[in-house]
């Protein structure tokens, strides 16, 4: 019978086409089956919380995949980490109950975005939104305000229709920090649809910039209609932090 | 007549085949150069404090270089970032007298070593020594007194007898300090050959952990031998911090 793993695992996207596997492309889902068939000498496929967009990177994405081999758990990480890029990292593989999914046992998510205000840095150019200007804090915790809890977040993403049975989510926490050069956004949340992240963030650099009002963000939540927001902050900013079960 | 610049830079040495130029090569010098002959309309030839090696880092490289054109600081600054790829970036470019030499007139410089004793990191693939163990960092001082003041450093370095007037020269600060996971060297010194500081830096991790004696050190400085170092820490973990006119 076969065995469930469970992994956490964190990666520098930088050099991937995002998480889910594709045809003639670098992906980290590919990566992480590539390692794990070699190991179990048979196509093992791993099942994550979510997705990720090109670029965007994970400290702590959640795997799970079968097997029917029993490895004990550091020599599991040891192993996969040999035969894994440099870009991608195991930091723990455990076994668990046969029932736990990665995806729909997920209960909540923490992303945390990163933009810089200050001088450009050659070093971060794929882990900060090099921005450059100064931000109104205090107008975007404004904003911020009008995501927490439960909202139909239609206008901000770009998942269709007949892609969920739902559009509402629930937004628990959004934290913008300033620390040095950085901005640091913390949202919290119950599931996020594709670029919902990237889509707030760059709405709330809009009106820190003071070139949209805050009833711009009114007037697209919670509404039956197509009224996309046009902003979205790019992916080489955006971390996975945490999945919660 | 022609005007003297001096510029400085800061560069992510990753994907550079370091700084000196080199044919069919990546390197900082050759990316500088075409930048400011596009600007200048004419070949224009870049000198530097010193070269950097490989994957290593500059936060404040110094050049220097002559032109005809007499163009405002902050103009000449942003049309170089323009034209530069996302990997060089200059902070600063400013008109100086036309004795200045960044090579000869450099009095000091400042190199930094970052090592990671703790768990692997894949974000710091290019920017660390993922080291992965903990070092006996007072040991460690201990080596590091040794290579304090002025010494003939030739059994740390791959410089050649025919490529230096002098194997001497004199280190005025060596401290090594832990950071959360993290051991951090800053060597000043009036000048280093080449491999030196990777070298004495490799050195003092060997008796970090063990492997070596304090008198390891001692037995190769101030010497008329070849007795060479065997030890040298890899270059992404190095970066010149500054240089002292």
């Amino acid at each position: 019978m076969a065995l469930r793993y469970k992994a956490i695992i964190s990666y520098d996207g930088s050099n991937f086409a995002g998480y889910q596997k594709q045809i003639d492309q670098r992906t980290i889902q590919q990566e992480l089956e590539t390692a794990l068939s070699k190991i179990n000498k048979e196509e093992i496929k791993v099942y994550s919380s979510g997705r990720t967009d090109t670029k965007v990177h994970a400290l702590n994405q959640v795997i799970h995949f079968d097997s029917i081999y029993e490895i004990e758990s550091n020599n599991y990480r040891t192993a996969l980490n040999s035969l894994l890029p440099k870009d991608i990292y195991v930091k723990s593989v455990d076994k668990v109950d046969s029932f736990f999914h990665a995806r729909f046992d997920a209960k909540k998510k923490h992303y945390r975005y990163i933009l810089n205000e200050g001088q450009y840095n050659p070093f971060k150019v794929n882990y900060i939104y090099q921005y450059g200007k100064k931000l109104d804090i205090e107008r975007m915790l404004r904003g911020a305000k009008f995501f927490l809890g439960e909202h139909d977040f239609r206008n901000f993403t770009s998942t269709k229709d007949d892609e969920t049975s739902s559009f509402v989510r629930i937004i628990e926490t959004f934290t913008i920090k300033r620390e040095n050069d950085h901005v640091i956004f913390d949202i919290i949340g119950t599931g996020f649809l594709r670029y919902m992240v990237r889509m707030m963030v760059g709405m709330l650099i809009s009106i820190g910039e003071a070139r949209s009002n805050l009833e711009e963000i009114a007037y697209r939540l919670d509404i039956d209609e197509d009224k996309p927001c046009s902003y979205k902050a790019p992916g080489e900013g955006l971390y996975l932090v945490e999945v919660f079960y």
